[in-house]
């Protein structure tokens, strides 16, 4: 960490958008204070530092706060540029491609995902697996184009997509297990399937990613307890 | 221009997100052919050219497509640095302000705004001007924060943030007059009303924004064949 850097994450370890900025800040080596936000009582410090959307996660660098997981891992990226590998390519270009495919990853795979997991209706969930599948096929030509060669979207090494699609990997794992399917099946999408591979045992990876086993207590815990409410109009 | 550099545009003239393109262009004094697309039936240069989304607007630059309104306008700003004001601040915690109200502007205010245009229940409708007029109290406190006295979002010149609202600029103009309601009320929001004056005096803005007038009629017509097609499943 560059001398005087005070670091503070405010997050919820199962969330997959703090999972990026940890990410981005194991990628460049920094250390940071690692804030647990219990998200059904709110800290007034993230209420404070994120006053519009009150959400996490919020990364306070030396007092001043930074929201939105995507613009956080860019913030790192910027103002740490000496420290450890660049997450964005140099060439504009090439920026604009990652920057394309990181809201792809959100609004094509991440949101369908999420309606697959917590849908409303068996309709819904149908509909957010179909969408998050097709995303996934969109991804493998993604990876292949932005790879060059490389084992990631960013080439020879992690790239702001990777961070992007990284911070759900974990998520994934849990969703394949608890719904059979094979989201990365080498079979259908085997760059992305070695991706996963490549990316899982990256050094970054194991100290950023929630451990699998652990996330899929908690996934069923919700699960069981989404259950539970749906008898109650009590629960949030 | 800089030397060699070919740039052309797929677009739409009424399009809020074309207009931040040819904003970007304007204030770098950039000059492009502007290709005009039949959405209805697009050409196979835009299919080709923007084959996830098959939307517009679409840079092509020396051959290269970039897709996405704001990405392609972060683009100018870094492909042309040397040309023109810069877009973005040379602050890493600046430009990650800038960026963190792109997205908002899109999603509280762009998105709603649709919605209360284009709803299809009146209630929808209702909800969406509602979180639209909430959209534009919030971008007011913004708007204070990020102009530090100066006249702009970006301080005392045009910025990232300007030209993502200042896109929306003329179709706001035209909801105020379709709908009797004052969207940017000096009353309640002095800062915005006065910036919608200062932005639309700019020469970039009154070569890129589309006249109020002939959006108006265009507004009018598609309200029209809207409520015709209503009668009809052959509409698309």
């Amino acid at each position: 960490m560059a001398g005087g850097d005070d670091l503070k994450l405010l997050g919820a370890w199962p969330s997959p958008f703090v999972t990026r900025v940890k990410l981005a800040l194991a990628l460049k080596g920094l250390s940071y204070e690692d804030v647990e936000e219990d998200l059904y009582k709110k800290s007034e410090l993230l209420l404070k530092s994120n006053p519009v959307h009150k959400k996490i996660p919020v990364l306070i660098h030396n007092g001043a706060p930074v929201c939105e997981s995507m613009i956080i891992v860019q913030y790192i990226d910027e103002v740490f540029a000496g420290t450890g590998p660049s997450l964005l390519p140099a060439d504009p270009y090439e920026r604009a491609v990652a920057r394309f495919w990181v809201p792809y990853v959100d609004d094509k795979l991440v949101a369908p995902w999420r309606q697959w997991l917590r849908g409303k209706t068996e309709e819904e969930k149908s509909e957010g697996k179909k969408q998050a599948f097709a995303a996934v096929e969109v991804l493998e030509g993604a990876l292949r184009e932005c790879s060059k060669g490389g084992g990631f979207f960013g080439g020879d090494s992690v790239g702001l997509v990777d961070v992007a699609l990284g911070g759900v990997l974990s998520w994934m794992k849990v969703t394949e297990v608890l719904s059979g399917d094979k989201i990365f099946d080498a079979a259908k999408t085997p760059l992305l399937a070695a991706w996963v591979e490549r990316f899982s045992g990256l050094d970054a990876a194991m100290a950023a990613l929630p451990d699998v086993g652990r996330l899929l207590e908690f996934a069923k815990a919700r699960e069981a307890a989404a259950a539970a409410g749906s008898l109650s109009d009590s629960r949030d």
